[in-house]
């Protein structure tokens, strides 16, 4: 399965289009011989590649966070650590969601509402990669404390637990009402959190690069 | 299907039990079969009840609906519009989580996760339940604001929004990583939006009857 570059690459291509369809359908709605049907493949070639649906559903799993890793966490990571980077982090994800990367918003929202009841192999596969991106978020918001950008007091696990919040909220009311001013509503929300905490109001990072063309505040409240 | 007393009970035993199997596998892991082993009843005495699987599962968002307005609306309405009742309207749906009245968490939820994306009868019924609650809480934010408990300027569509996102953050959260301190966290956010906006700070409700123990603050921020 490891073997030839162009297995490899022909598996990447059958896992980009599984992460797809899971994040409409759920990984439950994913099946090898619905996938091969759909990518013209023979069911006992894709049956080759992956051996179980269960396989074929952590598989997904891999391949849909590494999706993630380039959408999301490398952008933000080219911005250094502080306020800013934790910005950037939110703004990546909304865009990541907003521009519908996976036809049906973010995959792992998708996928931890499906299986987050369900004991097994997926289940802790989905559970772990949400727990980096939540550990991501909350280490990245500790950086801009401990840079003194963000107040003494500031709790990082808790803002953390916000801008979360905010961002999975206008992901799922957007798909299930239509409604792009979900996403506003995130970011008013996010930015309103980053004011009340941070040290320095005139140097707030969306004053500098607004996608939502927030006008810089005065830091009076 | 509606014509003896006898029929309905027995549909309603049956309702209740899918919407608690919807809560942990989704709607779609609902079959007419698998409901029939589990009840204990015949195949064809259940497709006699719904006919269809996609009449079984918009009998059973109704029941769910029917449930969460029993369990979360109606008791947060016996408290008179303002703060308090803005307050006893998230405490309400925070402790129907909690409790796992649905074993797989909140119901909507997990189908709203499910269908958002997938077009049709059920995602529509699914929809407008869920924005029936969202109207609902903006509305009991509006009416507290009207008197005169929020400031002026406070904006309801976007106050119940947060709210929202930290409740349905604490549903998730607690049920992919077993973390109770997640309804901690919304309940410690919820106070602080609320004590942000509020007009009069020494009149908030969890002073009166907190469940997670928040001290009265001074106002003083």
């Amino acid at each position: 399965m490891t073997g030839r570059p162009r297995d490899e690459q022909a598996r990447n291509v059958i896992l980009r289009r599984a992460a797809d369809i899971a994040s409409r359908n759920g990984l439950e709605g994913l099946s090898i011989g619905g996938l091969s049907g759909e990518l013209g493949l023979s069911k006992s070639g894709l049956f080759g590649y992956f051996g179980s649906k269960e396989e074929l559903q952590l598989a997904t799993v891999r391949a849909a966070a590494q999706v993630f890793i380039t959408e999301v966490v490398q952008p933000a990571l080219s911005t250094p650590p502080g306020l800013e980077r934790v910005w950037r982090l939110c703004e990546s994800w909304l865009t990541y969601s907003q521009r519908r990367v996976f036809p049906g918003g973010c995959f792992f929202f998708t996928v931890a509402a499906e299986f987050e009841a369900r004991p097994g192999r997926v289940r802790d596969a989905v559970a772990a990669a949400v727990l980096d991106w939540r550990r991501l978020v909350a280490r990245t918001v500790e950086d801009a404390r401990q840079l003194g950008q963000l107040i003494e007091v500031a709790d990082a696990e808790q803002l953390a637990f916000e801008l979360i919040a905010f961002m999975e909220t206008a992901n799922s009311v957007s798909l299930l009402h239509d409604e792009a001013v979900a996403y506003l509503r995130a970011r008013t929300a996010i930015q309103a959190r980053l004011r009340t905490l941070a040290t320095d109001h005139t140097a707030l990072p969306w004053a500098l690069s607004s996608p939502v063309g927030d006008a810089p505040r005065t830091g009076r409240r």
